[in-house]
């Protein structure tokens, strides 16, 4: 057995519920919010003509029934879910090691994205310091959120052997303790907590099932996080979603050939689900009773959701927040299945919005 | 006495209560959200320097603390408060007049926004004929989403001496009932709802006093309403905010020169406020017991409002929703007031978020 496989077998639904102890009164409950307007729309099946030209060409459209429940990470603290994991990661830090030797060392971590922010507000939160490599071509924005957090932003070229020479460089003079990004055991849990919040929102409305969760899968904590956290809950099945721009869908694609795709060089505009899924998360996601599968979406197929989240349930998402609405709406294998298993009744499908850091030069961009 | 003086009269607490009761079951209890993040922003004192060009230039900038309770306006039914008005006018037509005759000849109207898809809605739901009176230059989505609804679409031309043209003639052919945008007894009781429900919210949050409520003025149905409930609640003062591009400031410019202004030409970018305040809003507005003043801002300013609202608190919202954000925000006679009035302890400020109707492509050229 590998250390990784062996790291998994902790990785329980009781971890989770640890974690939950342990971060909630750093963290937002975020709302799990509805939109008739969406449950009809991906309720209606896609016309032929729709299917043209995509793996379903000449299919009979399926006719699915979906009831969403949008659980809004995008209003979470910096944002994104990202917080949950990286408040658990330092709390767990500092209760294993004390707070003396955390606080005398810091803590470091390479991200141009939300992990950034994330660690540097749970370190400012926590007072302690906080070592951030972000690559020199970030962008501004990003740059001065993650400062105005108090963290010391320290720049690195962009690519990862850059990134991690800078790391070790300021490791070598401070001492500080790594904190990854996504494949590493208390992030994950940290993670988790977003399906165990969403699990206790959705029981709140009344006595249904849920039928599926979906969550973006970029380097994977998030699903893998979610999907321990349901891994003694058989009724309610979990997928992951991705996009498929460039080889964006490793993930997908190394279910396929039955081994993890290590890397990906891809600008898919779904910009936080550009890295290949963890190790760790692997041994997750690649286990068919915790991850029935992982739907791949086109990068229109992305802005199409988008639009419909920004212009009819007037919420503010990152475009990889959306890749599990776009399976929903446009994957005719998912479609057929809620239609064929769910039957009249349909599903009721949890979709995680993974977060909501854009600009609205951003949006400008995409749809200008 | 005029009549509209005398139709004041009857625009009372008791008259938004009696709507409310009226209308429940129709309309969204729509959420009331708080932003620290926003709150913080507005309670930094602005520079110097950013007062140079402005009324302020050479004051010193007042130190204000705002707590704000954002009324989610947008997340109404058809993305907008509107929504309110058309459902109590249609349901009080019904009331006088009977189903049988309301369903026999119809509801008309003419308008390119969010009232033209209200009463569609609230036509449709009751089951009675809409005639709207649309245009032909207006928005397709717009036009799409109003006969989305069921209605009948008739174009006219873009003046109101076109439009209306139009109505007499629809009218003279179906006897269908008029029900006015804004300048309605009715359909002021219904806004008016709006400040009733915030109120109840903000309560249920605690024993603070709600200091202010701001709402945009475009023809005043919204902030009459408001101020009418408010009326017998002294600790709530009640103001409007406006865009001053082109004169879209009538409300203002009005209640300075005493006497009301009866047109107005402008292509603000809060193209939900670009009508002059209407006769029997205008009675309500200009008693200074009602409401204590309206502020007037800048496109830049409604701009940065809106920036702020889309990026930070992640919320869709049109640009008129946002002109009682940016008066928080910028205008140093209204924070110099909370400066003086709230002392330390600052005010509570509800802020209507109007409505939400807008497009990515509107986001897009706003901000490209």
């Amino acid at each position: 057995m590998t250390s990784s496989a062996k790291t998994v077998q902790s990785l329980t639904p009781a971890a989770i519920q640890a974690a939950y102890d342990l971060i909630q009164p750093y963290v937002h409950r975020t709302p799990l919010l509805t939109c008739k307007t969406l449950d009809a729309i991906a309720s209606t099946p896609q016309s032929p003509e729709a299917l043209v030209g995509t793996p379903f060409e000449g299919q009979t459209p399926a006719t699915p029934n979906f009831r969403f429940y949008f659980k809004c990470e995008n209003l979470q603290r910096i944002g994104a879910f990202k917080a949950r994991g990286a408040f658990h990661a330092l709390l767990r830090l500092i209760e294993e090691r004390g707070e003396g030797e955390v606080k005398r060392r810091g803590v470091i971590t390479h991200s141009s994205g939300n992990h950034a922010q994330a660690l540097a507000l749970a370190a400012s939160t926590l007072n302690v310091p906080a070592y951030i490599v972000m690559p020199r071509i970030s962008t501004p924005s990003k740059i001065a959120g993650t400062q105005s957090h108090g963290a010391e932003v320290i720049f690195s070229g962009s690519t990862s052997v850059e990134r991690e020479a800078v790391v070790a460089e300021i490791q070598a003079k401070t001492n500080a303790i790594l904190v990854p990004p996504y494949d590493y055991f208390d992030v994950i849990c940290g993670q988790g907590t977003t399906g165990l919040e969403l699990e206790a929102q959705y029981a709140e409305r009344g006595s249904g099932t849920l039928d599926a969760v979906i969550t973006p899968v970029g380097g994977g904590g998030l699903n893998a996080g979610v999907a321990t956290y349901f891994s003694d809950k058989p009724q309610t099945r979990v997928f992951g979603a991705e996009p498929s721009f460039e080889g964006a869908d490793d993930c997908r694609r190394g279910l396929q050939a039955g081994q993890r795709v290590e890397k990906v060089s891809t600008l898919t505009i779904a910009d936080g689900l550009r890295t290949p899924v963890g190790v760790l998360n692997w041994e997750v996601i690649s286990d068919k009773r915790k991850v029935e599968g992982v739907f791949a979406v086109t990068e229109e197929q992305i802005k199409a959701a988008l639009r419909l989240v920004l212009e009819r349930m007037k919420v503010v998402v990152e475009p990889s927040a959306v890749v599990g609405l776009a399976a929903c709406l446009f994957d005719e294998d998912l479609r057929r299945r809620v239609d064929q298993e769910g039957g009249e009744k349909g599903w009721d499908v949890a979709l995680v919005l993974s977060g909501g850091n854009t600009t609205v030069e951003a949006i400008g961009k995409l749809f200008g």
